[in-house]
């Protein structure tokens, strides 16, 4: 059964993943949509050049002109009649001003019969940079420093600093006005927030100038009169040319596992996709889960695939080596070793767990004994985060390769 | 509709309390009963008193005659026919062993057509001992010290204990053979297993002597010769003459809270029975099952109650006051806050979470909200430990004093 169990998962993962590529989503995002006008096309992100290229070929001639702006290496090869520029992530660089100032000129010169499709991922907040007049890449780290050394978090910096910029915060909308914009989006961000995904290029923007100057003032950040006048500068609160649809995300993820599911005979639950607690203790939680399907506690009744997606977190500790998939995983398998025919894995859709070449990992009510017929102690290699050769040791690694897409994570309990 | 929530959860947590009273529990399982001889009780636990009360006032005339061994202040007047004993917990003392011998005489000279009305409840193990000839007291806890110095774990050092005493592992069982004994019992123990629960006196031991033995040598315990053949006398590998009835547990508590949420309009869903990880974490886990019930991708739709009963832990950190439960819902709140329609509570059964006079704690989608108008930082009452006053400051402490019960707890995610 176990083997069962393992076959099963080995099916959804290769299903999840490939459900959601950046190419597979722009190309269910296009099919849906009627395009009324010439099209333009502005990719940003780490899976810019991906999404871009599966619009080029699913378009064809309609496609007039374009820019993709991703990051270095991410590129793989022409498109036609679109220009690439790679430039810095996480940290922008000139060559992010340079693509992003080609983006705002091919926007200036749009008219009311055009149309943009604006391709956002991952890493556009970085990528997809241009500082308003006056204002220098390096005021901008600066003033992130002086935020971050007095305490700000990541939704009061990124208020302060979409301020600075011509495109951030609905701002780029505005300058592709009056042509309409179709912005298909992969969000890595959990709540698939508009204004927070890239920072919002082409969405209205929620912080308002009274926000921004309750930042700054509780803070005492220090800004030049320009910076100051530029805090003042109401962002859009709206963004009528714009039509959005997320075609990728870790909802999409959890779908994917829940339809794979299903086909192969689990009944499906799907608890969140907003999961963020710590890795190992949302381990913990499933694994309590999977005790009670067995004791017929739980609402769920085997055979069932219990789903949660989100970005956990992983509290360095240890020295070890491991990613918060593999920890997750790794701490169920403790609560999963009483009971039969139980499988859990977790996934992280990059295909990169941690800094390893891992994309989760994948454990049954068998893992725990193995480990400890070996020498190994589970609990032991918990504290030292080094789940990555708890794993291995078992053959519990999930190995996929760099997938080219980030849609965060999704753990699935399997019962039979 | 916040108000409407509070209500309901006012109403749940009144009838969740009130259905897993020990007095309740008792009564059910009486009254599911047939008994066919003489009744005779033993009653042991900090639950003893009010199950043996329940039991004398439903057996009335047909109780011969009984014992009760319960904790220093836990018996609240004399009950007809039983005497009793309390002792101390969680360190056994002489009053333990004077109360034991008791019930082992009376076990002892119980015949064929007799029958044991055996009523257990946690804080069984530490009330309800006599160590075996030529052991005392001391020895055991001495053995004890050298189990823990070593690294052994819980189960490894229950399975040497119960080998010194003269009741536990079954023994008790034995003794009151050929009698047959009815065991009712109120688990205090995650899984229920009856081994474990007040080490079993009535139950099959799973350990084998093989098992001892290796423990013995993993941990090279110094030990008496005495102690030594002890450990290799085999315990009770099955119990014939026992019928035993779970008639309160955590998993009651789950179904209480159901079937209260069933009949205020919720759809139930019960998670798992087996919650074990960190309170903070498993808040977070069920925020963000609540972010996607709201926001339509999670599996369960509003409205709905999600229930998780179990037993958490915190990691105390901070030097503020507060218990698993109260840490479980206030590390919830912050991610409510975006929400509508949502409440979520966790209770401890016993009515005193940690060292307060609070049961748990309340939050909804304006707990933060509240706390930050109010000067106060969620995140820093959390690294503080302190959800005590954190709660306190916003209304939301349970306050229901000592149940009298303990049967672990129960958070309630409540969504409209």
């Amino acid at each position: 059964m176990t083997d069962k169990l393992r076959q099963d998962a080995e099916v959804m993962i290769k299903r999840i993943i490939a459900e959601n590529m950046p190419g597979t989503s722009v190309r269910t995002a296009l099919e849906a949509h009627t395009f009324t006008g010439n099209i333009y096309l502005v990719a940003i992100g780490k899976a810019a050049w991906t999404m871009a290229k599966a619009a080029s070929e699913f378009l064809g001639d309609q496609l007039k002109s374009g820019i993709v702006i991703t990051k270095y290496d991410h590129a793989a090869g022409s498109i036609d009649r679109v220009e690439i520029v790679e430039a810095g992530h996480p940290i922008s660089d000139e060559n992010t001003i340079r693509g992003t100032e080609k983006a705002i000129a091919l926007a200036e010169k749009l008219g009311d019969g055009d149309e943009l499709l604006f391709l956002v991922s991952g890493g556009g907040s970085a990528l997809f940079e241009a500082p308003r007049e006056g204002i220098s890449l390096a005021d901008i780290a600066a003033l992130n420093g002086q935020l971050l050394a007095s305490g700000a978090d990541i939704v009061e910096i990124n208020m302060v600093r979409k301020r600075l910029s011509k495109v951030k915060a609905g701002r780029f909308a505005q300058i592709a006005a009056p042509a309409k914009i179709f912005a298909v989006v992969l969000s890595d961000v959990l709540g698939d927030r508009l204004d927070s995904i890239a920072s919002g290029p082409a969405a209205p923007d929620l912080a308002t100038v009274e926000d921004v100057q309750r930042v700054a003032e509780a803070y005492k950040l220090s800004l030049s009169e320009l910076q100051k006048r530029y805090l003042l500068d109401e962002t859009p609160k709206e963004a009528p040319n714009v039509e959005t649809v997320i075609t990728g995300s870790v909802k999409t993820l959890c779908e994917s596992a829940k339809s794979a599911a299903l086909e192969l005979g689990y009944t499906p639950v799907v608890l969140t996709a907003s999961l963020n607690c710590e890795a190992r203790e949302a381990g913990r939680f499933l694994a309590g889960i999977a005790a009670d399907i067995k004791s017929g506690a739980s609402s769920f009744k085997a055979p069932c695939a219990i789903i949660a997606g989100g970005e956990t977190v992983v509290q360095l500790k240890g020295a070890g080596k491991g990613g918060r998939n593999q920890e997750l995983a790794f701490a169920a398998a403790r609560g999963l070793g009483d009971l039969n025919d139980v499988l859990l894995f977790s996934l992280g859709s990059d295909g990169t767990d941690g800094p390893t070449d891992a994309a989760g990992g994948m454990v049954d009510n068998q893992t725990a004994g193995k480990l400890r017929e070996m020498g190994i102690d589970p609990a032991r290699v918990l504290a030292e985060n080094d789940c990555y050769h708890g794993l291995k040791a078992v053959d519990g690694l999930i190995i996929t390769g760099p997938t080219g897409t980030n849609v965060n994570d999704v753990a699935v309990l399997l019962c039979r």
